[in-house]
């Protein structure tokens, strides 16, 4: 068996644990079990009223297969596409109703060779998600995210800038915004678009991510702010670091950030983030096997956890193919593709709770409903943000970025 | 099935998982295959030219206990505690030679009930730690590290002074100290014994961690930064945050520092014990499954990816008992005990993988043996360091701790 024909880590723990030791199995690697959205999608909307009860517990993981009503599921097996769901719960209070709102992570491959004409690629791509995003309306999907870059392949591996410069939009006003305002206000979805921007004015490219409201008015963007150069990548050939902070969007259904890729590996981007009130944070991917896949299941959870938020990690699905072949970066031969990418997508609670992951080989849809009442009553619970002494860390830091620096070592 | 009989999820794996799943299955969760230290104890010492090559994959979780050396094996059988061995490898340098170090972590029960008489009490933990190190000596043991307050039960959930604050000891001369002292001078080993501290001079209780040279030299001490208000627990009660900051020691086998507890779950912790050069961080602790378990595996192995640095995880094991019944701090009903300490220490690597945990029920020693010199090579491919924008940072988080920030929230 390859690492790219292993399908999913919770299938193999499923078919193989007896059921009481699944029951610990998945305690200490998912936090809590999960409950089956047995009626979580419906052609009609308005589906709140008809959620098992809170104390149903969630004895499998390919419930969802079994139960759902039938429009949703059918369009995503027809279409070709896993579709999973989960609920991560809140304790009522007294004072404040719930604030139960559903997410949705989508997952996808490339569609067309990386040789067919730009056009015709990108268009093939909005297809493709113009058809999963009718599926998470029909799951009651508030506010849906795209992965890294997802009119294009990953192509920042292969050194060249043509054709890939020409996937770049202007993030205000290119067709693949207005695309994602049609859907916004067709579905009154939140939409985030990453995608590969050109900003005309200083002839620039950035990748940069499009925050639309369900209004259909672009709200804002915001860029990658920590840019790697490992292995085959050095994307700085392509946008250098993002200059616009740690913006949080303020929708109708929350306050929402966006963590692109590598910035995942550094818990200050996320920290930052969340001290300018993201309730929830987005981590579009593009990342293999290979490189990553160990840390990939630790980083954005701990995040969640860290931040006492929810955290929601998406990464693009299978081996895109390149004509020209590129330095492999590690002293193997040169190569033609990057690698595998491994999906696994997945939405982290604040409790260290987690969904398990979409597939490793699939395209996806994973709807997630949570109530982000949550976030302040583990918040209030742990108390990290209390306990954080922040200020000494800021005095601290400023003193460890010096290049005269002395560190604090003792010697014998 | 309780989680308090729930032995440990990689035992449970290896049992029901096939071999061709059960190796995706590890790679996923662990990072890589870790290999079996057939040959790691011997009486005799001077074993690292006996390790099995680098290319010999390692099979079975539980191959130590069938291939270790005898005595060693012998020994902790017969003074019923698990024994366990990896190792970490790096790539061979031109320039530099591997640093190869072995670190030991100890996880251990109280011997003897909490209302026996605390020189009593203190002075079976003692003999306990002593023949647990006797055989991490056996093992090559460079470097051991003991749990949180490690002579004590961890009665803080108790709310009373008395008899607790009758452990606490000078951290440069208790008793407590001197046995470490002689520990480390016998065994040519560095202790790092994590205590309740009693300042004289203050008349002030800290959770201090006593770092002991391998000369029996006391090299320092490093007081826990972040403290729980949490559940049953206000530590704030005992003691109060540490001012020791951030310090490294340099000892004989590399530079270590101790993140002691709830500071795991601040990012910043890890990362300013990184930034003054620590190589591993010890993460001494004492937390209880319904509190913390699936944080567990997740807080300490993302500090080792996101620093370029080993981390080693210590948790006791048991469940302690207590006369006075006290507050559980959930609106359930008092009681006199806090929960079931879930053990499960483990070493965490830079590249992502970690070793499985000890025991969830059982005293036990994890023997890893590391190349420190993989921190570099690790830091060389990934760069976090480099593409941290820390100083921007540092200038962030000055004006978000002042009381009048202005979040970045932008709006419709």
């Amino acid at each position: 068996m390859s690492a790219c024909e292993f399908e999913s880590l919770e299938k193999s723990l499923e078919s193989h644990l007896p059921e009481a030791e699944l029951v610990e199995v998945k305690r200490i690697l998912f936090g809590k079990e999960t409950k089956g959205l047995q009626e979580l999608c419906h052609c009609d909307q308005g589906v709140l009223e008809k959620l098992p009860p809170a104390n149903v517990p969630f004895l499998s993981l390919i419930i969802m297969k079994l139960d759902l009503s039938a429009c949703a599921v059918e369009a995503a097996s027809e279409r070709d596409f896993e579709l999973k769901g989960y609920k991560f719960d809140a304790a009522q209070e007294q004072l404040r109703p719930p604030r139960n709102i559903r997410v949705g992570l989508i997952q996808h491959h490339i569609v067309l060779p990386t040789d067919a004409p730009v056009l015709d690629q990108i268009s093939a791509m909005h297809s493709r998600i113009g058809e999963m995003v009718e599926v998470a309306a029909m799951c009651g999907v508030n506010i849906v995210c795209f992965q890294e870059t997802w009119t294009m392949p990953f192509a920042f591996c292969t050194r060249e800038k043509e054709p890939w410069t020409e996937f770049a939009e202007s993030a205000e006003e290119g067709n693949t915004t207005r695309f994602c305002q049609e859907l916004a206000k067709k579905y009154n979805m939140v939409i985030v678009s990453p995608i590969l921007e050109r900003e005309e004015l200083h002839g620039t490219l950035w990748n940069t991510v499009v925050v639309i409201s369900n209004s259909g008015n672009v709200l804002g963007k915001s860029r990658k702010n920590h840019i790697p150069r490992i292995g085959d990548f050095n994307e700085s050939t392509y946008y250098m670091e993002g200059n616009t902070g740690h913006t949080v969007f303020q929708t109708q259904f929350g306050k929402i950030a966006v963590n692109i890729c590598y910035g995942r590996h550094h818990p200050l981007n996320w920290f930052m983030y969340s001290m300018n009130g993201a309730e929830i944070i987005f981590n579009p991917s593009a990342t293999v096997g290979a490189l990553s896949e160990p840390m990939w299941s630790i980083e954005a959870r701990n995040a969640a956890i860290a931040n006492h938020c929810f955290t929601c990690a998406i990464n693009r699905v299978g081996t895109e193919h390149f004509k020209s072949e590129f330095t492999s970066g590690d002293g193997k031969k040169a190569h033609h593709d990057f690698g595998h990418f491994y999906g696994s997508s997945y939405v982290a609670a604040p409790d260290g709770s987690r969904t398990p992951g979409l597939s490793r080989t699939r395209d996806g849809l994973l709807v997630v409903e949570m109530d982000l009442n949550l976030n302040r009553q583990i918040s209030d619970k742990w108390s990290f943000k209390m306990t954080g002494r922040y200020a000494e860390y800021a005095e601290q830091l400023a003193k460890a970025v010096q290049h005269d620096f002395k560190p604090k070592i003792v010697k014998e």
